[in-house]
């Protein structure tokens, strides 16, 4: 049950952005451009990272959402991103990917975590400063959805299914799709998840 | 140095706003709203959360951008922030703000190691919902940003003084007053600190 009467029954951020949308609007923003905006990391690796980081953040209502994400995006599916989200290093990404989810895996220690070698590293990899930028901004900012969901108890789906159903509706309508309407976050795929 | 070629010689936050402006928007944004919109927590206490969050990080550039605006806002200045940020247990602060510190504390941690019991203290000494859920968004949008500035190196002010002018022309400006304008984040107090 959530910590405060949030007065509406959605599930997880969907409930805090419901709850006080001066706030959602900025963070839905903030997750449409970071997830779906300009850029050169794919959205599938994006949605990989931000999985990722909700993993070592034990939380389970945004790992869910963004696996789901990450494996309709990804040509690897299901399987793939259970074996990132075991363990990075054994599974069957590129270097250029391992070494941007090792910097991802920093960050969501603290940001002093990110060594100058992990960051030469990315970019021995491939990886391209916009990337590597991209990444650390990916993982910070899944540092504070994390928290904002689980800080606040928000309740995550009872169904399984119910991620994989939000997460495709997220790829057709984007994190921002009916910000700005009343009821901005009633609707499966309009915010941050 | 940073971690990446930023190709400006801005300091902390204002040296990636002003590399990506494409998240700077959404993130100047979010402060905005957080530090300085609508609720019922007064600017200088929120500056102090964000503030006690960023020493908790060990986040030198945003303690001190934070711990300058909260001086200035707060009737007790310098001596009191310095006193939150030694450890609030014994700060002459009301029994609400200590309480609101002691869940910005568990967030900072995790934000699974908010109790029921720290929400119900919280709720004891006078604290709203609302003020409740700010708390908790403030400090989990303190772990974004101080990772974001950590993470890639940036680079602290090398004058203690220049957060003390940071912090004023932020509260005559805001932290979105120039956004949308070339060079955005140059102008002191014009973003995110």
């Amino acid at each position: 049950m959530p910590h405060i009467d949030l007065g509406n029954d959605e599930f997880g951020i969907r409930s805090l952005l419901t709850y006080r949308p001066e706030t959602a609007r900025p963070m839905g923003l903030l997750a449409e451009v970071l997830m779906r905006g300009p850029g050169t990391l794919t959205h599938g690796e994006r949605e990989l990272i931000a999985a990722y980081v909700s993993a070592r953040n034990e939380c389970n209502y945004c790992t869910a959402s963004h696996a789901a994400s990450a494996s309709v995006r990804l040509p690897g599916g299901v399987t793939l991103v259970d074996q990132v989200l075991a363990g990075p290093e054994t599974a069957p990404i590129t270097a250029k990917l391992a070494a941007l989810l090792r910097i991802a895996g920093a960050v969501q220690q603290s940001g002093k975590a990110v060594r100058e070698e992990d960051v030469a590293a990315a970019g021995e990899a491939g990886a391209t400063d916009l990337e590597i930028h991209d990444t650390v901004l990916i993982a910070a900012a899944f540092c504070m959805f994390n928290r904002y969901v689980d800080g606040l108890a928000t309740t995550a789906r009872p169904d399984p299914a119910g991620y994989l159903a939000a997460a495709q509706l997220n790829i057709n309508q984007g994190y921002v799709a009916t910000l700005g309407q009343s009821g901005a976050s009633q609707q499966a795929g309009s915010a941050a998840d």
